[in-house]
């Protein structure tokens, strides 16, 4: 059986969600033997009506911290929900409907960072609940915060988000994109894919809407998300400037990175590695430039022949994101778009410009993470992290995938999945999901899922590679049982419980087969899991018996026929 | 546009057939330039009346060589079809409706496989053959099959089956399995899962039926089959015995394996590693043994505390095998079936056996395969395949998976897809897929697919990173069309087209969505890829542009805005 538990942190009103999975008895020579339960990180949030929001779990800690103060902050405007709202003939959507929330920001010029507490030797209670959740001791999360190793992404204003961390000595992250596009989605539909990638795992989320109603769909997000979301600021700016990328300027960006800023969002992915003089670098690409936020700036530096604004402002930008202790997720804005494009010139040459930017972050005590491709076949993929973090200091690396094909698109979750477990082995702290959509569409509800399934399992397999402490015991008991024939324990520990059983009852429907020693492969007179029972029990029975002829004829009398008859009892 | 064709080889009657892709042309500075067709391996056969069965096109080849004569063959019993078929009130299904075949059988006491005439200097018809479709010289062919590091599966009752290669200097191959169990299935499901196997890439088909109409099922098969069939011909034997391991004996499975070679079945697993005293290594195991092959045979041991008859009668097996070529899969029936037992003593026994195995079969002129793993956490997948190929002289290992975590039943195509192109890379030669219903049911039509489409992922991502000649081709012709947006070219090229074209007209179907320079995830308005080409068109407008401030005011006059309405030509 699964149920959601709360677990008691080391610092008070600290209470940590897992997901708890109670298992049957294992048959034993003298009885039943009890099977422990199995704790399960559990990123699905605690529920509830999307028009109210989640708890504010974080407020208290925030507001104890004695480092912020309520402001008024930025005036809305018409252009925050950019060009498309109402203005197209669709209908606007309704706004948040919640009482006007009081906005946070640094009360003095110390920044309100995580990684200026840890520093300081300050176990804050967001780095406690981490400790927790990961099994960790809350001094190694903080020494981790504290080098840059690791990061908390918690805007003083997202007190409704659960604290994760990010890095490479800790469980591998995944994150999940949602979003709106011009072409497609709604509201209602955004958060239903929020609440689909919490379920089935997502860490964190980045809205990377582009259409209409950007603005209030952030707000909707935001307000409903139990992990931290990742916006691409340069998307909104652009709608800001009617989608014109010379148009952009530095102050509209800046405008609009406080307006998320005040909204919530936990951390931002800047393109400001895309310098001028990388930008012919791509000239002669089979893909030239895939990311987004990347074409844009090479766009702007290209029609103004200046150096990219994102790069110009770096300092001015880092004291923002320490006000309100948004993290930077550093853009690859020049990352591969296909295998021959793969650690190339542009690509490393801008990796090494978010080397220096990393420095310069954190000279101002701002969290930062820093973002990786693409696509990349499977021999380039380890030189990509090596690299990363040998150039950004040890920064947590964020990859998305690495694909390891461009020949199958419909199928790129399971083409990057390879890349990302092996990325992720080799110490990427999270990864970012691609659905099956990816090249193709927006991703739906069933993408979500398909995209997050495919990722826990890459993260996953890299943690129990990697040896991270308690997450091959999830393997053994998942095993155990199915050896066992526990079929409700198997499913109630698979990745994706729902799955499991529907496939299982595909061929096997009725109740009785979930409890039967058997499965529809071999059938119920044939089964080799049971054969390798009676080897060990014929081990338990006697240690020697293995190696004694005698045993033969007792083996014979007794259980050793391959074949039962199901209505037997076994 | 897609469309079969066939390429003459450099032996009269070697046709070999390919998967043609004709691209669309790409916009030049001068005008269009036109893009070379793609090839793309073809294992679909050339399809048919499944009640008519394949043309014999090695007929000529076998009969020319002198060897073989035609035989009376063995007598058939009622017992072949074993005992469900008819007796539980099942319809028996109906035989292969074919005139009755001739029976093909070594003349004299030489061996008639490709190894022997591999070893004699003798490039033949299957190694022309699968030299044109691999793209290499038939001399390497031959050379790697003398040197047992590759396989052609081709036995002489097998006709029907064009000719390929297992080899780690080759392509990286995928089986399928199919095959019915005593809960589910038809013959008439069972030659439809063989048809989309091999429409979806399969370069053998192994068929695993344990339930009724065996031998009539693998008929059908086998008749219908354009690759190699391989099997696991203890599975019938135990049938003969009504399930009952212990009176399995050599004759019973002596008497299966002629049954089977005189079908045409051109490779079969063994579990001759499975020695009497290796089986107590696995009671201690999570999962004891769950080779259903491996369970018999150490069942077999158990009860009569002698050595496994395989392994006593090895010799008379290849004597057996040589006379038709016959391949060996050696078996491990002591495979991992889980991570906590992956790399273990009782496994890498038995892998050594096969080592031993290996030798004394080549010495009888046998081509060998040895199976591997399995459930194998990440860190211990590359140990496996360079263990494999030291003990087993280098010849080819053909594994499945592995999987990399057992929490994810339902999704272990995808668990096993990253073990299996980690695998691959490192040298394995083979892939067994996994599908979505692994550990849970038997795999449906769409499940063959599923599982397929991941391993030619995997398998492709393994050739590309292996720098295997021309893999990297197709990646690179679908990133360009990609960069181009020719839609239909990118369908054509992906690895299912169909999938990848509904995919993309969930969003956009409408057919000037097809032609239309941009996706649904970025909407007409802004296009990332758009904006690299403009990046490309001025670099080569003027190299020297892109450094000079003189052209952004050009680039702002022109082409430089990132939106353009979507009715405006582009």
């Amino acid at each position: 059986m699964r149920r959601k538990i709360y677990v008691d942190g080391p610092l008070p009103g600290v209470r940590v969600p897992f997901t708890e999975v109670t298992l049957g008895s294992s048959p034993g020579p003298v009885g039943d033997e009890p099977n422990a339960p199995v704790r399960l990180y559990d990123t699905s949030g605690p529920g509830g009506d999307p028009a109210v929001g989640l708890p504010a779990v974080r407020r208290g800690w925030i507001l104890e911290r004695g480092d912020v103060e309520v402001v008024e902050g930025r005036v809305p405007t018409a252009r925050d929900d950019g060009r498309g709202a109402g203005r197209d003939g669709s209908r606007r959507p309704d706004p948040f409907p919640a009482a006007p929330r009081t906005v946070l920001r640094a009360s003095s010029g110390r920044p309100v960072t995580q990684l200026h507490y840890a520093r300081q030797g300050v176990v804050t209670p967001e780095m406690a609940f981490v400790a927790v959740r990961e099994g960790m001791d809350p001094e190694v999360v903080r020494a981790e915060v504290a080098a840059g190793r690791a990061i908390i992404p918690a805007n003083v204003n997202h007190p409704e988000s659960e604290p994760m961390v990010i890095g490479r000595h800790f469980l591998t992250k995944v994150n999940a994109n949602i979003g709106n596009s011009a072409v497609t989605s709604s509201v209602a539909e955004e958060v239903e894919k929020l609440a689909w990638a919490t379920r089935f795992g997502a860490d964190t989320v980045m809205d990377l809407s582009t259409g209409p109603a950007i603005h209030t769909t952030r707000e909707w997000i935001v307000r409903n998300s139990p992990v931290p979301i990742g916006t691409v600021p340069i998307y909104q700016a652009l709608e800001k400037v009617d989608g014109r990328a010379q148009d952009l300027t530095w102050e509209v960006y800046r405008d609009t990175v406080v307006e998320q800023a005040e909204q919530g969002v936990d951390y931002m992915t800047v393109h400001a590695g895309v310098l001028l003089r990388y930008v012919p670098m791509t000239a002669e690409r089979v893909t030239g430039i895939v990311s987004r936020g990347g074409s844009i700036m090479a766009a702007w530096c290209l029609a103004h022949h200046e150096e990219n604004f994102l790069y110009a402002n770096f300092d001015e930008l880092c004291e923002i994101f320490a006000a309100y202790d948004v993290a930077f997720s550093l853009g690859d804005g020049l990352r591969p778009g296909s295998i021959a494009d793969a650690n190339d010139e542009a690509q490393f040459s801008e990796l090494r410009t978010l080397g220096e930017l990393t420095q310069r972050a954190w000279a101002y005590g701002v969290q930062v993470m820093v973002e990786g491709p693409g696509h990349v076949p499977l021999d380039k993929v380890v030189e990509n992290v090596t690299l990363q973090q040998d150039v950004c200091h040890g920064a947590p690396f964020y990859t998305l995938g690495p694909l390891t094909t461009d020949v199958a698109p419909g199928y790129d979750h399971i083409t990057s999945a390879i890349g990302a477990a092996v990325i992720a082995m080799a110490g990427t702290a999270m990864l970012c999901y691609v659905t099956p959509k990816e090249h193709l569409g927006l991703p739906d509800r069933d993408d979500v899922r398909a995209g997050m399934v495919a990722y826990k399992i890459a993260a996953h397999a890299a943690d129990v590679a990697k040896g991270h402490p308690g997450a091959q015991a999830w393997d053994d008991a998942l095993s155990k049982a199915r050896f066992e024939f526990r079929w409700e324990d198997q499913f109630d520990l698979a990745l994706d419980p729902e799955t499991a059983r529907a496939y299982h009852d595909e061929t096997l429907p009725a109740e009785p087969a979930k409890t039967a020693h058997f499965c529809s492969m071999c059938g119920p007179k044939f089964c080799s899991m049971r054969i390798s029972q009676d080897v060990r029990r014929m081990a338990a029975d006697d240690p020697v018996a293995l190696g004694l002829r005698s045993k033969a004829a007792e083996f014979r009398d007794a259980g050793s026929q391959v074949y039962q008859e199901a209505a037997q009892p076994v």
